[in-house]
């Protein structure tokens, strides 16, 4: 094995080199300190979880797509976590199970997955998130897509945009106004996803054709879908939905499309995804689920900001770094930090102060421009 | 399965709940702003890489204590890291080849290991350290010693004390004033580990006896290894160690053990382990080091705050929490978030401000004390 193979990453892992590692962290802090001035408590669950335990909380964790191997103390199977949340609502429904709700609680970590695909094909990715336990009302949610803009925004996100969707309209309308049976439930999703009329219609579908055209931005969308004759059984998610955006409609461009169901396999009445100007894809998405096993109601939203660091590569200006020669004064060094200088102390005659991305040098207690 | 067993974590792995996580975050975040002030750039390694590679870059990095697995896309052999130092390393060595020296580089993340041992159980622990490579010389040790008591100090540790080592002196002593032969020097550092005076003598080391009782309080014990009568083979080290005690003396208790080798596999001519007041065990090592495949010379140390942050736990006053209460003033309380206070909002007419921990309410524009 050479030096370059060694060297090598795997596919879809990288490092994170000074400029991005910083963008990186000041984007995890960003988040986590408007979750925490909102009363958001972080919590810190393991990299590592039994496979069962991961995959045990919430539909839609595939445990075949995490990095799994067996423990040689347990001699049960591991697994490297993919996501935080299904931790989080473990910790929620154990550790904090008799903590007073409604519990809000934060986190942030790297998450990994054993394979990447076309469209993202990085394998490993910060999440940072928080969940709202106990509630999944209009309030709830309301609270959660106004906090991620907030977060988001301070992250240095701009152009925040907001898609909403009903993730359970199939279920809820299959159940009463727009009766299907169970085969036709799978069958009328599938030509949903697929945004199929035709297709819609040949599998019984016909009363779920508008659906179709109810997306777009929110205002005309809801009309749309409030046009459609359910009987009244999406009159309270309509109403929930026109609170949601009346409250967060300043901050960002709003869109619906009722019937999308990508990556909100576990959620219940309300989900949103967030995608933001020059940023490939979506930031994150979230909304009202409830946590398996304690049946417990809650809100939530996950954010992977990696695609952010790369919008924000251009704009960045660290802080300026001030040499300090061989014998320099210390106490004057450190009075210096505390202000806020960045310092780089000389260990030899050789170290060049704007080689190494100094702008002043120390000269006696004061900085002097190079 | 039941639940509760299926809740349980994997020996040796726990959840940092809001207390505890809150501390660890603020330790964390306070040891990278010291880091960040002397000018070290953090960087950000992924949490797997292929095996070879984390086993390629120091000694002392044992691949048969991480968690390995397959990766279905190479079919080569992944890790998850146990040490954060040999990826700083590999990225001096790579994708910073070409940055200028000395280079300043600092990191913080989880590491773990396939089984703890009787001292330490815990397999999952936050690593925070600083790498200096390019440098590993007098001035270079005792920038790093430093560095690392102010970061300690910062995140809170108190009574830190530095024990001082020298991890290549029974090689140095070896290869000229006291001369062995390759199977002796295995045998007088057994002995010299066990610190026994009679098996010394037994294996032919005699002129290393003296050694066992240069241990203790620095200024004591740095006058008898002086006096050990090597024919100057330790004279540089002993002026070194006695001008990074000089620098830091002031800052920390300081004591010498110079033929401590325990967790110092890949360091050169200078070690240093550190403890501070209620913290079980050490804090974290450091010391002089060569980076495999590249050879080039750093100086570095990590960190392990886990333990500190049950020191800490007694002591906390997390910031006071307002309570918002339905229908109230959105600006009034961004305002006062602003200014400090951590809000919680009402979601339904059963919030209990109390039962949440909130000390005040917002009424109209301004806090009232509940």
């Amino acid at each position: 094995m050479t030096d370059q193979t060694r060297d090598l990453l795997p596919e879809g892992l990288e490092d994170r080199l000074p400029q991005g590692a910083a963008i990186t962290s000041n984007i995890e802090q960003e988040i986590l300190q408007v979750m925490d001035g909102h009363g958001f408590d972080r919590v810190r669950p393991p990299l590592i979880e039994f496979e069962k335990s991961l995959a045990g909380r919430m539909d839609g964790v595939q445990p075949r797509r995490m990095f799994r191997f067996v423990d040689p103390t347990s001699l049960r199977t591991l697994a490297l976590r993919s996501d935080i949340t299904v931790q989080v609502g473990r910790i929620a429904a154990t550790g904090l199970a008799h903590a007073p709700r409604p519990l809000r609680l934060s986190y942030a970590g790297q998450v990994t997955r054993i394979t990447g695909d076309q469209l993202e094909p990085s394998r490993e990715r910060l999440q940072v998130g928080a969940e709202l336990v106990g509630a999944d009302n209009v309030a709830a949610a309301g609270e959660m897509v106004s906090l991620a803009i907030e977060a988001l925004e301070a992250a240095g996100a701009s152009g925040i945009s907001i898609d909403f969707t009903l993730p359970d309209l199939v279920d809820t309308l299959a159940a009463s106004a727009f009766p299907l049976d169970a085969a036709q439930v799978e069958n009328v999703r599938r030509e949903l996803d697929s945004k199929d009329a035709g297709g819609l219609r040949d599998v019984g579908g016909d009363a779920y054709v508008p659906l179709l055209y109810a997306t777009g931005p929110f205002d005309q969308a809801i009309e749309k879908l409030a046009a459609i004759d359910a009987g009244g059984a999406l009159a309270s998610r309509i109403a929930g939905l026109r609170e949601i955006a009346q409250r967060v409609g300043n901050h960002a461009r709003l869109t619906l499309d009722p019937s999308e169901r990508h990556g909100f396999e576990y959620q219940s009445w309300f989900g949103f995804t967030i995608y933001a100007d020059d940023v490939r894809g979506a930031l994150g998405r979230g909304g009202t689920y409830r946590i398996l096993g304690c049946d417990e109601a809650a809100t939530g939203f996950s954010l992977y900001p990696d695609p952010l660091v790369d919008a924000l590569a251009g704009g960045t200006s660290r802080r300026e770094k001030l040499f300090l020669p061989l014998g320099h004064d210390r106490s004057a060094a450190a009075v210096l930090r505390k202000e806020g200088w960045r310092t780089v102390a000389a260990l030899s005659e050789g170290d060049d102060a704007a080689a190494l991305g100094c702008s002043h040098r120390l000269s006696g207690d004061s900085p002097v421009k190079l």
